[in-house]
């Protein structure tokens, strides 16, 4: 029973704009080091499968530049979904796949556009988490110890301990809560025993195909139907494929099936959510600020400038700004607005300037 | 006895980087409206003198941009001095070129990067101007009537009135003063009778061509020994240029001649010190902000955004920010500081980086 890795990197990010575009989302970006998002969860998860045991699911747009940030993976292992239909079809697509190379396989997914450190942690935490896959046949998540009342992830109320492996407790799920506000998360954390959904999972493919039977007759239905292409490899039909229905995986089979179980990661985790996270991801300089790219700046403080090799930023008395320099496009936004760069997106496509979308 | 114009556009100003450049000095850039500050002032001065009488004084480096400005102007009276040698060297230059073409001529010299407006009363003005050069001989600069305790000019302190010409008076000059405390400032204002000195100058050229040979009589002897060059109107040899004594003529002329009057000015009067001119001399929007090129902003107030067609600038919650976008550089200055902006350009000389200035 060989671990097969799962790569999620379909999203289309806005938050990131002006880097990040329809066609270059955040897994594709360069946010917490210089090296791409994507680059970065490839090279964590290499001590848990080689490449020809790891795999991406991507969409048609975004697919040739997936496949140029993993020239590892076999072409036939990055999975371009012809139509968004979110984690429930993007996790059965990959597991019918594996399914017919590696019936015993072990999936761990996750997604292509989080931060996780040390490495090694999260390779112990994945490694446990597929023992305990493997011996008792549940599905597992990896939950995150909260490290506050956050109301921008979803929760995971655990039950009771089930299991200890390899130094890693396992419990049982009672139930999975949507983004909470300030006082039901400030409640569960005093509760004990909530956990941040970080979207990554463990499993057997064969528990997992036998739970969406189960849960998702209709995501079945359409796998069905797709095994000539599944049996041969090649990509699915859109006509098909726009048959999935179009739900996460949490709520469509998570929160239904009765053999759920979490494990608490010790590791850190950041989901990045906007350009601010490079203020937690990125090292600062002795006036506060985070640059990437040439930059000259006069009394400048607690700004994050993300700039380019052949082009200068110069700043002069601002602070806690977000300055981020393109070719065809400058963002500069004040640090407690990150979350409305997708504003900026969303007003540019209104206008029809699809040009710098 | 013809009016001749002499555009002074020798200029190398750093503070409307990163647009402005070290080829491409203020005077080349659209900054008052959609043309250039030069290009404004040919139009301006163009009920004055034809464009077989009107003459720009500039720098070899940007001879080709400036003609590319001035098509009507024949290539000769394009004056490209091959070292900067200040006002004095500059005028004396132009003026022994128009003593061999017009002996008679009446010159009226100004700076190609200030704003004047209207262009009617600034025509009546010099007409003026020209008028009692004409008839009196004199040395007359144009004074601006100061609409507060400004500290940024230097002020022509006057005397009597000798004359009305047109229905403008014409006064005496008692002395220049270098740019004076906020106090002296006011003072000035208080005392009453004094101008902004605006660099502007309306003379015969003969009665300029007498001041010189009488008090920078260094300038006259490098004028002898340029009288072929000048003779046929070929360019001045470097080395013979380089000789002139480095003096604006205020200080090696008008300080020192006892026959100079000012005529007090009633238009309104720019010299665009700064980006923050921007916000005096083009319209702003609802939220206070004056933008060129393509603007997104959310909660934006009170910006100037200096854009390009092809490139979209975005805000979100700033304000009281000058933000200017080229090819390969970006500035985000606070408006306070506005005049900083040499700073940067300083910095990046330091550092080496000549491929931005």
């Amino acid at each position: 029973m060989s671990i097969h890795v799962v790569i999620l990197a379909g999203g289309a990010g806005t938050r990131f704009w002006p880097a990040g575009r329809h066609d270059r989302p955040k897994q594709l970006l360069p946010i917490a080091s210089e090296h791409s998002m994507l680059r970065e969860t490839l090279e964590r998860c290499a001590p848990l499968a080689p490449a020809e045991r790891t795999w991406i699911v991507t969409n048609d747009r975004q697919a040739t530049d997936t496949q140029a940030e993993a020239p590892e993976l076999p072409a036939a292992q990055i999975l371009a979904e012809p139509h968004m239909r979110n984690t429930a079809a993007a996790i059965a697509l990959a597991a019918a796949r594996i399914a017919r190379v590696d019936s015993d396989a072990i999936m761990v997914v996750l997604p292509a556009d989080h931060v996780i450190r040390p490495p090694e942690l999260f390779a112990r935490t994945f490694e446990a988490a597929a023992q305990r896959a493997r011996d008792a046949g549940t599905l597992i998540t990896i939950g995150i110890e909260p490290s506050g009342p956050a109301t921008g992830y979803g929760y995971i109320e655990s039950g009771e301990r089930v299991a200890e492996v390899e130094g890693f407790e396992v419990r049982s799920v009672k139930s999975f809560k949507e983004k909470p506000d300030a006082r039901t998360a400030a409640d569960f954390l005093a509760a004990g025993g909530y956990f941040w959904n970080a979207g990554t999972f463990v499993w057997s493919v064969a528990a997992f195909l036998d739970a969406l039977g189960e849960h998702l007759p209709g995501h079945q239905k359409v796998l069905d139907a797709m095994a000539p292409e599944l049996d041969a490899g090649s990509a699915p039909s859109a006509e098909l494929y726009a048959r999935f229905e179009n739900v996460p995986v949490d709520i469509g089979i998570m929160e239904r099936a009765s053999n759920v179980e979490v494990i608490p990661a010790a590791f850190d985790w950041d989901d990045v959510g906007s350009w601010l996270a490079l203020d937690r991801l990125r090292p600062r300089d002795g006036n506060g600020n985070v640059v990437t790219g040439e930059h000259v700046g006069i009394d400048t403080r607690d700004c994050i400038v993300i700039g380019r090799s052949d082009h200068v930023i110069s700043t002069v008395e601002v602070a806690d700004l977000i300055i981020v320099s393109t070719p065809d496009a400058t963002l500069v936004c004040s640090k407690n607005r990150a979350e409305d760069v997708k504003k900026i997106v969303a007003e540019l496509k209104a206008k029809g300037r699809d040009t710098y979308l």
